[in-house]
């Protein structure tokens, strides 16, 4: 007599700070409900969940080195729109300290401490020359797109 | 006996006129097909649904209030890609208006009158220090991502 | 007692280099695990599945062909971040070859081998004044977003 358990899954592709904002809110609001939440974070997502948080070059390779220089870590995750050169995400971030709403990192903070699940995309890590070891601690796993589709089967799956 | 009504929920992120139009596509089409259609205006999207088209400074505070200038309102909606300086949504509603396709303008009132629910959110909101008599009167309720989660629940729902 | 196939849909809105090797490994993958895959593109997506891969004036009427000329086809998709004129997807297209992970293309192939379904989204075949014929044969059909709607239902839907 046990309902299932709602699940909310998130393919957090991009790695600008309003998206990341918006993806971390939805995850933690879901687990805050006890929604399953999994997030599976690719590409640009990749930079938000770096243990480095700053401008590093990491992988082998100087391709991969020079990207993930370029992408900066998630203390210069950029606004997808009105960057001004990455003046706008900390005015987005002082407008929340401010409005005392919480910003990228308090958010993360609440999904990990509210049992989200993080994965990393194997193939876009592929690419870019990071391994698990290069991400935070929360990553529970490097996993592929099948391994993905099938923990998302039968919840709500966003694209953000 | 009756059939459970099919639903579809999005979550209207970005605030540029080529997603606005397909939000609102996807919306008129579904509520003409019946659907129980969902529009959670969040971020960039709150731009879309402002009471003042134009470009204003709106709400408390200096950040917020030159932000909302900035966004510029649902007249001045830039386009994803290919923007050239405000000179491409005019370009596309100039082309929608010659063959005969509807306009974000034309879709938002034709979403109305079809019956769609729309939302604002509360965050963002807050954020961007505007509330409910900012927007349009069709905004049913500004609601936090607790209660559109339960909205979109069972249907198809999608971030754009 | 035969089960029910899995299934996804994905809305194809964005001609992005990145975010179109998203949807095709989205796409391949899920096939590759039986799935049923529909991909309906639309509006910049169209770009995508031009039959001509290069830099053309296609459609009839000025701004049309102006429009799909600057949108450059299939060879020219740009990064949806840190495109630098176009340098970037050829980095990256560089990398995956060199790290022996499929690119758009190799993708796109895969996808079709598999048998994912292609349609074309109606509404924005007539704003690019684009046909059927101007696009790869794989595409189906051109469909409007009613019919799209109706695919979709019963399975995970995105929007990339």
């Amino acid at each position: 007599m046990t309902e299932k358990k709602k699940k909310i899954s998130i393919i957090v592709f991009s790695g600008d700070y309003d998206k990341a904002f918006a993806a971390f809110t939805i995850a933690s609001g879901a687990a805050a409900l006890n929604y399953e939440v999994n997030l599976f974070f690719t590409f640009f997502g990749l930079d938000i969940i770096k243990k480095k948080r700053g401008r590093h070059f990491l992988g082998r390779g100087f391709r991969a080195r020079f990207f993930n220089f370029l992408l900066g870590g998630r203390n210069n995750l950029p606004l997808s729109r009105l960057n001004f050169a990455g003046l706008s995400p900390l005015l987005l971030g002082n407008l929340a300290k401010k409005r005392r709403v919480a910003g990228v990192d308090e958010l993360l903070d609440a999904s990990i401490k509210l049992g989200v699940n993080f994965y990393a995309c194997e193939t876009a890590g592929v690419l870019l020359a990071l391994q698990k070891d290069d991400f935070i601690p929360e990553v529970k796993k490097v996993i592929g797109i099948g391994s993905f589709l099938e923990l998302q089967e039968g919840g709500t799956t966003l694209f953000i």
